[in-house]
């Protein structure tokens, strides 16, 4: 393994993020805050990544894919140790494993937060806490591609590992530039966003927030009763429609903006992902009915939260821990199946869900007649049975990581609702679960040791957990820097 | 598809399920009850037996794999509609539906029950209760193969639907003689049980309908706290080694008591089973030491609880719905995991999980080292990629059925803890669940679409999802009876 390589893209990554810490000391600034838990962690940053960057050796060799996954999971790990300083700093989060989960779940577009409340927390930290989002939502790697010049043969091992969902084969060629593109459609829509919002009268910061928070699918809000607090259904609406739209493949942005070419929106994943929005934003506005004045505040609650919780952002605007059992289960399964792939959303996607009902169903016609001839295809393609494969491992990882982590908190003593909701949630990059870490709950109760799983969980929800697998399989620290 | 041949199948299974009647009318003779209940059960069973024979072809073409998928399914249908009569008509579940799900509970060897005390139940109908654990263990076509003379073609495919475990390879050559072995080597470990239990100081009665429980894995139990109620550690450890042993895959027995080879114990999934029954016995005890007196006492529990959940028997000696959390949410996971392959237990089969796991693990070493070759290997055995495919495709299927389950019982508006886990206990066929279908609790709330929700669950998890599809499967009721 070329640690060398590995140690420069980490420096790299801390010079970045050093510039990037600047949004907040700006925002710390106008509102009159105090610098220096940025400052500090400015400082930090660039020593750290300067040193890093001295140790490490550009561009020699290349880039294998064990240490492109590597890479990948480390950049997260190393922005999130040094993006955690500013809530120890400056004393919004004292406890560093707390501020560790809090900026992971920031980076990860998670949103799940250890903080009771918000609005008593520095603007500057606050920023900080939703401008993770933004920066998590498309891949601190694909930003460092669409900016800095690198070969492109090592940014595709990085781009692999970074970009969710099972299909990656389109986005290749040319991947620099698409990645450029894509970043720009990203910015363009958080910026539509921020001024349709300052439109239904949010101030800047809120509206910046809170775009921030819809464009990662991240869910981080900047008032204790989340977007509920504005009591607004134009914003309500405005935020549930832009969560729909940051959850969909940005492929097919691509495809229609720049190629310009409609064939983008007959994709099956789309179509599914649209349906199950619709049947749940019906079925849950009947089942919470009496709980509203009108059926059509009914469904302005309910499609928040359908919208909010498949795209796993994780606003509210309902404690739907108060709701009735079916639009609760309902709602932790569409955390389970998550958005759609090459989206900034979590979830295992509903690209693999699609997949795995075609595979089914075709097994099924081979057990009825074993002579018959058909192939599994997905948007008029053919599916390889590798791709087929690759998506049933996932599940299987993802069932047993869930059930793992949920086995280890178990042994907090809280109830199991709580407990399993808690490791979907992150293992999804939701935010809110159930219970204890309903919408007006939050995670600061669970124990150190929990945390860091539960930010582990993160961590392999947002890499899609090949990548970090990679860490720990066995030879990657046989060999010593060399 | 030949309707003939299957109505003929139908025929004698009836009349064989009326035979098997006379045993519960001896007990309901013994003890002075009404015979009739029993004799009007008799009667129809003959009269519907009869016509269907009647109406039905024998041995005319041959059975396709559909028609074997059908007729096993539909056999497991007609002698629960059948067999639920008895409690009707002796008044101890009036209602059809709660019937129904109470002998489909015992033919599929779950032990789900809606009865709230079984007590004050007439002897007889008891007996039949526990009877169709006795049944349903080996399958009621293995029973019928076993006994009656029929071509090996025709039973290779009702076997196959019938086998629960993903590999049946082995048993195929010479299946009739091995089924008859299979199904002595069951009744003989039965009778040994018996006498154990009596020694222990049980009456006929308790020892015969206990261990007809603890063969078929079943569970239900003729005492309202279950083994509990006799209140002795050697009925416990008895019971308990017993579930144990009939967790085990047949074909080890087979291998070791009739080829008089001991490479059957080096099984892998063998060692996991027990691996996991260990760890989880020792690590539940300390988890509920506080509750008890002392480490052996709690060990006591915690392994019969442990023996009971895994191999999906469902008997409980306390109600481990009061231990704390890790102990419930263990048991949970233990019941989607199940017994081995190619036993009477139910679950997901460690088996499967032995495959998955390995499969996963060959994964990561693709990904790590894309060059690398390897295989992947079951007891020194390659496994083909097909079957390591169905097993995944088995997984995914079984958690959609879950899920789907789930989500429609749901709408009940029960919590979600009794939803999530009435669902699991039906399709792992292991009886109790936790909260109020907890060892304490029973399943008579559930309306009557929900237990047959729960039902279909019961007879997906017993025939392993994929014949029971098959009636589902477009093209199966296209053509006319011919």
């Amino acid at each position: 393994m070329n640690y060398r390589i590995i140690i420069s893209i980490l420096g790299r990554i801390l010079t970045i993020e050093a510039g990037l810490l600047a949004a907040p000391l700006a925002v710390a600034a106008i509102y009159g805050e105090s610098p220096w838990p940025f400052l500090w962690t400015i400082a930090l940053a660039l020593a750290a990544g300067g040193l890093l960057l001295a140790l490490g050796r550009k561009k020699t060799g290349t880039l294998h894919p064990r240490e492109g996954f590597v890479s990948v999971t480390l950049s997260w790990v190393v922005i999130s140790l040094v993006g955690a300083l500013p809530f120890v700093f400056s004393g919004a989060i004292p406890n560093y494993v707390s501020a560790l989960f809090e900026i992971i779940s920031g980076f990860t577009t998670t949103g799940a937060s250890v903080l009771p409340a918000v609005e008593a927390v520095p603007k500057g930290v606050l920023f900080w806490r939703s401008f993770s989002h933004l920066i998590g939502g498309m891949g601190v790697l694909v930003f460092m591609m669409a900016i800095l010049p690198t070969d492109d043969e090592h940014s595709m091992h990085l781009l692999r590992a970074e970009v969710p969902g099972p299909v990656k084969g389109k986005l290749m060629p040319k991947m620099r530039g698409t990645a450029r593109t894509l970043y720009i459609i990203y910015l363009v829509m958080t910026a539509v966003e921020v001024v349709l919002l300052m439109c239904g009268g949010l101030g800047w910061f809120d509206a910046l927030t809170t775009a921030f928070g819809t464009a990662g699918t991240g869910g981080f809000g900047v008032r204790n009763a989340s977007i509920g607090a504005y009591n607004s259904a134009y914003v309500d609406v405005v935020v549930g429609v832009f969560m729909v739209l940051f959850g969909v493949n940005f492929n097919l942005y691509y495809i229609v903006l720049v190629k310009r070419s409609l064939r983008g929106l007959k994709s099956q994943e789309l179509g599914l992902y649209l349906l199950v929005i619709a049947a749940a934003t019906v079925t849950i506005a009947l089942n919470i009915l009496n709980q509203y004045e009108s059926l059509l505040q009914a469904l302005r609650y309910s499609f928040f939260q359908v919208s909010s919780i498949i795209t796993t952002t994780g606003f509210a605007t309902a404690d739907f821990n108060a709701w009735p059992s079916y639009s609760r289960g309902l709602l932790v399964l569409l955390m389970m199946m998550g958005a759609c792939a090459g989206s900034t959303g979590g979830g295992t996607k509903v690209a693999r869900l699609v997949i795995v009902l075609k595979a089914i169903w075709w097994e099924i016609r081979k057990l009825l007649s074993p002579r018959s001839v058909g192939r599994v295809t997905l948007d008029g393609e053919r599916l390889e049975d590798d791709a087929i494969h690759n998506t049933m491992v996932y599940y299987m990882l993802y069932a047993l990581f869930a059930l793992g982590a949920f086995l280890l908190l178990t042994g907090e003593g809280h109830d199991l609702e709580t407990t399993f909701t808690s490791v979907i949630s992150c293992l999804s990059n939701i935010g809110p679960g159930l219970n204890m870490v309903g919408p007006t709950g939050n995670f600061a109760f669970w124990s150190a040791p929990s945390k860091l799983v539960l930010s582990l969980c993160m961590l392999l929800g947002r890499l899609e957990i090949f990548p970090v697998l990679t860490l720990f399989a066995s030879g990657v620290h046989r060999r010593r820097l060399n």
